[in-house]
């Protein structure tokens, strides 16, 4: 295992019913800001119970984070939160509103004249305002990790922050949220943490044991999980499984003492910049042809996983990996979600060229677990997944 | 999976050469007081280490704190951190020594006359004197949790504290400290934390998909190490999973949302009381015949763990279910861990009785899963381990 340092504090708070220990979890005298996003919350029952709770609380709310978080729209939150003296924010919703309040909770207390300067300067967050999460949508692990991306339309740039400051105090995570969500999200949800996994694992190998094996826990679990919690998201023990499997597959603990990779995240967010296709589905269009491309460096990690999570015994380790992108594609087309941009688009003849550019403009020389895969490289990638 | 809170702050430091990060994580103004063992530490260069990076700060140190830390010499260690004014605690050893640290840390901002209380009349810690430790002997995951087991000679006793406020504030797992530890630790080390999974894997099943694999996820890899540490302790990727997988089998993980069993160590600890027997060697004598004598409710748990652990596919549910808890004890075995009682002494054919007894007296009613298991039972138990 390569050196570490692992450290999260947040405080999950797990099961059903769970939503009304918001009241114990806030400061008894905090001034509230409850943050949602498009008013799902509102047709599920999660805003009023939310609110119930809050009702002995001095709070105010902000309801309208998109699914992007966007920068303009969050600097209203922003004069909210400091012209009310709010001191505690409360996220109720998926990974983007998650976001957007990491990055209020950041802003709140910069110094600085433009807010944006942290994302584009990379100015780490050490102290923000305290907040706490509902999550509503498992996907993205915002609820248990410090990180967080924030778009901003007006200059075309979707960048990330964090900061040891920007765990969340405390996260409820009720599985009976997963009842309402549509069976879209949820394979988006799936695609997503899965992908999120792979992204840790399925690098260079480095005799990360254990590590690996808590990786492969998780791709087993949503692997067996997923047929079902697509086809009853009113399956509890299911859907307590998704969530739990959505935020450990990006709280940190499986990236210690490994390798990352992050190149499908870098090309697949291009994807969604060109043409909004939702985050997961990006992942699951450029991941199998990354792992085809890269096949010479990864392909030890890749018969491991042919083995282990797919059973498959026979063949050399080439083979093997082949066999294994070959299964990784057909489990998420098994949840509807398309591997291939031409699929999506109509319009995609010069997308490998375009993303090259993009990545020469900034500056993204050089990607993946050696940092070596270059823009050339990317737009090869890209092509191959037409 | 059942509901369940979830927060763990420590701070993990792992890998070769971190120890000089104590004087980054210790605050600079800090009055410390540096506790250790029996002076092993001295032989293995660590209390060389851990000295010259603590000269820059105003220090003091005790040594001392017995296997089984002892109540009387963790009083005269409090003495200091009143009259010195001690402000933050450095444990450098392994569980015996964190867990004396942990009763120090309680005790030192401990209001009442007589600290054995906190004990015996489980007061919860919520909070103590900050510490942080270097773990020096991997197998207990004090490291990493907040609970401390405190022996008293005088009055015969061996009891539990913990809360929220007893999580060291940072962790130095160096795994180049394996490299001196004796084979019989390591041995005892494997096998303690291979049970601390059980306790919290072999159960009724209910289903919790992802929390079993990552106990499972443990148990292969102790498995798969345990001959080469054994052979080598000086190999230090072997030595780096033995670590981490002693601290992630008791750090709270993979106890969240199960039911835990306990009962292996309930009755392990009466016969370290009465025969002195290493702890982890009493969890080995004990484990096989408690799965045997329970494996009515465990049978579906155990034939899992045969199946995934030890790759047994034939036989029914119980045929798989002994034949896994043969595979344990011999796993055992294969460490020289010796699993009869009658092996450690020849004065046992009273055990059953006395622990019975003792059971009793504790008014020990129900322990196991399902707190069933009655005095008697414990006694059938011990019986069958002769």
């Amino acid at each position: 295992m390569l050196n570490f340092e692992f450290k999260n504090p947040t405080k999950i708070i797990f099961g059903k019913g769970e939503i009304k220990k918001i009241a114990t979890e806030i400061p008894k005298d905090a001034k509230v800001l409850m943050v949602y996003g498009s008013g799902s919350i509102k047709k599920n029952g999660i805003y009023s119970q939310v609110k119930k709770t809050l009702a002995e609380f001095d709070f105010l709310e902000f309801g309208g984070i998109p699914a992007n978080p966007e920068y303009s729209v969050l600097l209203d939150a922003l004069d909210i939160i400091k012209k009310e003296n709010i001191n505690f924010i409360l996220a109720v919703g998926g990974g983007s509103v998650i976001d957007g309040v990491k990055f209020l909770s950041s802003a709140a207390l910069y110094e600085g004249n433009e807010p944006w300067d942290i994302l584009t300067k990379s100015i780490r967050t050490y102290k923000g305002i305290p907040f706490g999460t509902v999550l509503t949508l498992p996907a993205t692990g915002s609820e248990m990790n410090s990180s967080s991306v924030i778009s901003r339309k007006e200059t075309k740039q979707k960048l990330g922050m964090g900061g040891p400051g920007l765990f969340p105090v405390f996260s409820i995570l009720d599985p009976e949220v997963v009842r309402s969500i549509p069976q879209r999200q949820i394979a988006n949800g799936i695609t997503d943490a899965f992908t999120h996994v792979l992204e840790q694992y399925m690098t260079y190998p480095i005799g990360a044991l254990l590590q690996d094996r808590f990786a492969e826990s998780i791709m087993q679990t949503l692997i067996e999980i997923a047929p079902k919690i697509i086809s009853d998201p009113s399956d509890y023990n299911m859907a307590s499984e998704f969530m739990w499997c959505c935020t450990m597959a990006l709280n940190g603990l499986i990236q210690k003492g490994v390798p990352g990779d992050w190149a499908v995240h870098a090309m697949g967010h291009e994807l969604t910049a060109l043409y909004g296709i939702d985050h997961a589905r990006t992942l699951a269009i450029i991941a199998p042809r990354h792992y085809e491309y890269n096949i010479g460096s990864k392909k030890e990690k890749l018969a491991q996983y042919a083995e282990r999570i797919w059973a498959i015994k026979s063949g050399d380790t080439l083979e093997k990996a082949n066999a294994a992108i070959e299964k990784t594609e057909k489990f998420f087309n098994s949840l509807a979600i398309k591997t291939r941009l031409s699929e999506y688009t109509d319009d995609y003849t010069d997308t490998g060229k375009f993303v090259e550019e993009a990545f020469i403009k900034r500056g993204l020389n050089g990607i993946g677990e050696h940092r070596s895969l270059t823009p050339a490289d990317a737009r090869k990638i890209i092509e191959m997944s037409y």
